[in-house]
């Protein structure tokens, strides 16, 4: 049974922009899940405020976890040990592991490349540790995601080209490492590789061809939604994915706006991940069509109205705004769980209906009913 | 329709003491609800960390709130406006309103007792108050409980007799004037009478005395399990019932330890309330037969089991002791809910079981088997 396939694609070509969106199905742990997917990010193996029967309530399907933090606390070992993240969690539809490249660079200290791996220092205790591509893809194995990436090194926006171009080479390096220790195991996980080459079209351009030489089951594209403004990122995202093979999934790293992802369904994309619904939900800011609502502001504090006229979410079928106004002003943790919920149920729904717009030919409705503030 | 009424009165004299349980039924919104009972605090109308439903799968019937903490915020009025408390935060079984005094004298600052009333400044902001017991009760009504507490003056534990006897006595006058106050009203709420009198046991005598002249609905006795040894906490409990009236409901404030509240009810105790296992929840601090387990305790880095053996609520029908330590050392929110789902079941379970023995008339096994670590 094939990971993916593409169920429909539809080809537009419409104003200045040249639509290239497709749906397909991702069959994982013996579901079919649809694509496009959000896939909601619970970074050290717990989405955080909601327990395994809320997410599978919202309609998710795929859980992100971080290597990097695994790898740290509780450690690889001990989930293996215990039966694999599946069974530690209790979540029994898929996960995917980032490789904690991204993480390794945003979070830990003295980080020092070479060749051969990447030395840093724990971010939690300051205690020192030196990984190759080879141990993380063993680390994931370890942990028993469904879908594992690679160890990369992505860059921050500015970075110079040479840098960019030097981090992008290794990228390729270790993706081909990565691999060839991966066809050495039982495969029971699936590798994606991840496209980097910072906001440099060329190196953006080389990096996809040499990953897609190495021929991966499926592409991530890192790097991106960090700090660019969105015409650069719209532009990578297109010339990327035009250089990628139909039949195989493709994972924009790191992105859950709205608009971003409508963006990248557009230009073809397939999976996302973004702590955005999730942290946003934790700061009271919870996403309604035509934007975002702070909780705490006093505009709600009578207010008898659901978050969300239209949702069905657990929190909108229960509670008001003006009494989930008053669990965050008393710092109540319930608030957190309730505004995760419904964010989490937006977001999800939202890729639910785009991704119904797409296959139904429906996609410039879409497009006018999103940006008039109905979805 | 009565509030309560008694079902079966179980007296035993065996060995040195004199056990007087009962078994009763409380009738509140609508429901038949049994005795004895515990009623999980939720003081600023939310109970730590878990939602309504969650509340009534662990089978709580009646959440205790605080008048104080509502007061301050988000002020009674904007919930009465909103259609009460019930309606406020979707909880639709029975709500007590604590009428804030020990919270008065614990939490706010530079409290001033006239006879009048009490004036104190915010633990929150510092903003000056002053309330009357007639305001208290005025706060009750709006807030919408079912089930209401006159403002009374608790004392610490030691507290010289000269002040114990001043406090009492004005927590005797403003028992009559919130009761006189009650009786204006439509009385939608049942009016409680508090006993106080620290340890001496003839001012406990005298303010059991002069309230049951008074003649409440029911009766609570504070100022209890505030650093006095066990021995004087069950010997002025054991005094206290003995001068109340079978027929009316007994409800000893915040008591919640397992081998406390079977004290109390073998001195013919109803009704408990304590933040001891959602507190203990939070910090880690779970309840199993036989003691207390702390989760972020190395001993259940891998341990698969969970946190106990025979129990079916949600925690334990879900997951392990080594992924809810894992949630604690990374501070995940999920591990505070699920901690504290677990310790409300053990509670709420104990006191049924509690009961059943009651009704049966099995209390010496039930004493025999929780001395043994079985319950």
């Amino acid at each position: 049974m094939e990971l993916f396939s593409v169920k429909k694609s539809v080809i537009q070509k419409k104003h200045k922009k040249n639509i290239r969106a497709r749906v397909g199905i991702m069959r994982i742990r013996g579901r079919e899940v649809n694509t496009p997917i959000f896939m909601p990010v619970g970074t050290y193996a717990a989405v955080k405020t909601v327990s395994p029967d809320e997410l599978k309530a919202v309609g998710a399907e795929i859980i992100l976890s971080n290597a990097y933090h695994l790898y740290l606390r509780p450690g690889e070992r001990l989930i293996r040990d215990l039966g694999g993240i599946h069974k530690f969690t209790g979540w029994d539809r898929g996960f995917l592991t980032d490789s904690g490249g991204f993480q390794i660079f945003s979070l830990s200290e003295f980080q020092q490349i070479s060749s051969e791996g990447i030395s840093f220092r724990s971010h939690m205790d300051g205690s020192a540790h030196f990984l190759t591509p080879e141990d993380v893809i063993r680390i994931e194995e370890d942990i028993g995601a469904d879908i594992i990436m690679p160890l990369d090194i992505p860059t921050a926006i500015p970075t110079s080209y040479e840098d960019a171009k030097k981090a992008c080479s290794t990228t390729i390096e270790w993706a081909k490492r990565s691999i060839e220790r991966w066809n050495k195991g039982k495969k029971e996980a699936t590798l994606f590789g991840i496209i980097q080459g910072n906001i440099y079209k060329d190196l953006r351009e080389k990096c996809t061809k040499a990953l897609t030489d190495i021929n991966f089951p499926g592409y991530a594209i890192g790097g991106l939604s960090v700090g660019e403004d969105k015409p650069t990122m719209y532009e990578i995202l297109e010339l990327t994915t035009r250089h990628l093979p139909d039949e195989k999934p493709r994972y924009l790293m790191g992105v859950g706006a709205p608009e971003d992802i409508l963006e990248a369904v557009l230009s073809g994309v397939d999976m996302f991940d973004s702590v955005l619904p999730t942290r946003n939900a934790r700061n009271a800011t919870v996403f309604i069509p035509g934007g975002r609502i702070l909780l705490r502001n006093a505009d709600f504090k009578n207010d008898e109205k659901k978050i969300q006229e239209d949702c069905v979410c657990y929190t909108c079928n229960n509670f008001s705004r003006a009494y989930l106004r008053h669990l965050f002003k008393t710092r109540e943790i319930l608030a957190y769980r309730l505004a995760t919920i419904h964010n989490l149920y937006y977001i999800m729904n939202f890729v639910s209906k785009l991704r119904e717009a797409v296959y139904n030919e429906q996609i410039e409705t879409f497009i006018m009913d999103f940006k008039k503030g109905l979805i």
